[in-house]
C-alpha cells in the first residue's frame, strides 16, 4: 500500500540492525488522522467477514485497534501483560517472547470476554518475526471463537514471522511489508 | 453525564476498598462505539480551545485519546513506562506513584514531539488520586506547551485527585465523578 510505503520513506529512521523507527507517527506520537486512513485499508479487506471483536495486545497496538474498530462498529479486546503469575480460571493465558526486550510476558485475557460466537480480526502495528501475533492466535483458539485474519501496519517480511503465520492458514493483511534494508534505502515487497 | 453513569450502574462491578471494575466496556473490553459518544461531550468541551494535541498514558487511555483525537483531528502522544533508567536528554521525566500496583514508574516522552506551539490536552480513563495527571501535567510543563485541561472518564471524587488539580488552576472534565460507595450503591457527584 503506497500510502504507508511513502510514510515510512518520508519519516521512517532506520538504525543497524534492522530496527525501524516510527516513534514520530505510529507508536509514541500517533498520527491519528493517517491511521484513520490506514484503517479504511483495514476495514475494505474485512467488511465482508462479519467481524464481532478486534482482538489487540497493550500498548501500541490499542489505538490503531480503537480506529479500525469505528468502522466495523465492534469492541476491541486488548490483551494484557500480566504482572503477577495469575493463576486465575477465569483467564486465558499465552506466553509472548520480546525479542525488543529480551523477556518473555505472560499476556492474559478474561474468558468471559471471547467465546465461539464471536469473529475475530486481530490487528497490531508491527510483525516481525511473528511472536506477539502467534500469542494472539493462540488466545483465540483456546477460546472457541473463529479467527478471520489479521492486519499489521509495517510487517517485517525479512524476520519470517507473517509468512510462517500464512503458512499455518492465517490471513495476514499488512499495510507494508518491508523485505530487506540495503544501508538506508527500504526495499518493500510488492 | 447521565450515559457514564448509567453505563456504570449497569455494568460497573463494585469491590471492597472504593474498588469500581470497569474492564467490561472501558479498560479491557473496550466499548469502542459507546467510548465515540462519550468522547463527542469531550469535543464539545473543547473545541473551541485550538487543541493540537492530545497527551496520554500507556496502555488504557491510548484507545480513548485516539479516539477522541479523530474528533478534533490531531496527533496522540503517549506518555511510556521507561523500562530503564533512561538517562538520554532527549527526553521529558516524571516520576507516576501507582497506588494500585504499589510501585513507581518513570514515565517519559520524547522531546521533539511537544513544544511551545502546542495546546495540549490530557486524557484518560480514571483520575483517582490524580499521580497520572499530575505527572502528566508536569511532562506539559517541561516541554514549555500551554495547557488547555484534562478530561477523564471516571473521577473517583472521593480520592481527592480531581478536586487538587482544579485547585491548582487545571481544567478537569470528568464524564461521571463518584462521590462515595454506600455498599454497592454508587454516589455521583451532581
Amino acid at each position: 500500500m503506497r500510502l504507508m510505503q511513502d510514510r515510512i520513506i518520508k519519516d521512517g529512521k532506520v538504525y543497524p540492525g534492522g530496527i525501524l523507527k516510527v516513534d514520530c507517527f505510529l507508536n509514541h506520537l500517533i498520527d491519528v488522522p493517517f491511521v484513520d486512513k490506514l484503517c479504511e485499508d483495514i476495514f475494505q479487506a474485512y467488511k465482508e467477514d462479519k467481524i464481532t471483536k478486534i482482538l489487540t495486545i497493550e500498548a501500541s497496538g490499542i489505538g490503531i485497534a480503537c480506529i479500525a474498530a469505528l468502522k466495523f462498529k465492534v469492541p476491541v479486546l486488548f490483551a494484557k501483560k500480566s504482572k503477577t503469575k495469575n493463576l486465575s480460571d477465569d483467564l486465558y493465558r499465552t506466553s509472548v517472547h520480546s525479542f525488543t526486550h529480551g523477556n518473555t510476558n505472560e499476556v492474559i485475557i478474561s474468558k468471559g470476554y471471547l467465546d465461539s460466537r464471536d469473529n475475530v480480526l486481530i490487528i497490531d502495528d508491527f510483525l516481525a518475526n511473528g511472536a506477539a501475533l502467534t500469542g494472539l492466535v493462540d488466545l483465540v483458539a483456546q477460546s472457541g471463537a473463529k479467527l478471520a485474519g489479521a492486519a499489521v501496519m509495517i510487517e517485517k517480511g525479512f524476520q519470517g514471522g507473517g509468512d510462517r503465520l500464512r503458512a499455518m492458514g492465517v490471513r495476514v493483511h499488512s499495510l507494508a511489508i518491508i523485505d530487506a534494508f540495503d544501508g538506508d534505502k527500504i526495499i518493500f515487497r510488492q
